[in-house]
């Protein structure tokens, strides 16, 4: 509590930091953004690697479909506007839990280099870990444990990526995972050696 | 790992729940929404509240103008359209901070009745404590720590809540705190008795 000079007004601050947050959890936070192809495996390496992280006692939080594009981003289409939007969203949300001090996971196609990039701007150096988990489209549709290229090949979806809107691989990942040669599992222990060879887990 | 009966495919779930980052925080997650005029005190009653949490060692995270709406909100202004969208975005990630496993405090004015009971509804029943931080118009409008009332009268900035634009006081808060009469300080202890006496905290 500190007291304005000359004002009648009682200020607190922020007492507590993002430092005492990340402390308290005894960890660093950064964010681990997975990008690739719908299809690609995007969601299974984040749930593998979140229950990785939680045996060893961290605190992480993923964001994905499920729980942003029906909710926060829910009047977002996939035009490109609204996909540069989206991800701005996730970016700033993704920030805000870094600030909280917590580990967090990211699985969007996000096919655009530009955006990832604007979300690695949003945090600090070091915060960002880019992954591409790459496979083949092939690959992936054949897959298609939704549903989604079936309908974008049938084109009752638009503006799908792979299919009539562009994918931009990344340039200068931080890894990148063969997701069609290499099971879930074992991209996961490559993904958690890096961690572990960046000091940002132990 | 559960394997799809007649499909190739191997799918992991969300295995890690909200229950395990709770029960991983040792606590209950939820969200404290403070409500009330510009200058009422609700940004110095959220950071008091925080202190005194992270001294119980729970894990909790401010959501206020400072971090939400010159960032993930910065697209939207003042008009009555865009303060709903202000509060639904609001209130979306603070459900996923809950999902998080996370105590979240906001410190928004949030005028209309009608997107506080949003925020309500998107979470679960017991998550929600609506506070009231009541302070009367003219002394806030005497505290004037941003100098906003000062702009609002001058017709420098419009629908600012109090002057031209209506703020609708909550009929049920769990709690109503007079932030003229009392101190911070007192406010919190009013907020951590009764959160203890909901057995939302030890």
């Amino acid at each position: 509590m500190t007291t304005i000079k000359g004002s009648n007004l009682t200020w607190y601050e922020h007492t507590i930091t993002k430092a005492d947050r990340a402390n308290q959890k005894k960890q660093k936070p950064f964010l681990l953004w997975l990008t690739g192809l719908s299809g690609s495996g995007k969601s299974s390496i984040a749930n593998a690697l979140e229950f990785e992280l939680f045996k060893g006692d961290y605190h992480s939080y993923i964001l994905d479909g499920d729980n942003v594009r029906q909710h926060l981003n829910r009047d977002l289409g996939f035009s490109d506007e609204d996909r540069v939007e989206n991800i701005r969203r996730i970016a700033e949300v993704s920030k805000l839990f870094v600030d909280a001090g917590m580990i967090v996971v990211t699985a969007f196609i996000s096919p655009f280099a530009k955006e990832r990039q604007l979300a690695k701007d949003l945090l600090e150096d070091g915060e960002f870990v880019e992954v591409f988990v790459k496979a083949p489209l092939d690959v992936c549709e054949q897959r298609d444990p939704k549903g989604l290229y079936k309908k974008a090949r049938n084109g009752e979806i638009r503006n799908f990526t792979g299919i009539d809107s562009p994918y931009e691989e990344p340039k200068n990942p931080q890894l990148v995972l063969d997701n069609a040669a290499n099971t879930v599992d074992e991209n996961v222990s490559v993904i958690m050696s890096y961690l572990k060879q960046q000091k940002l887990i132990l």
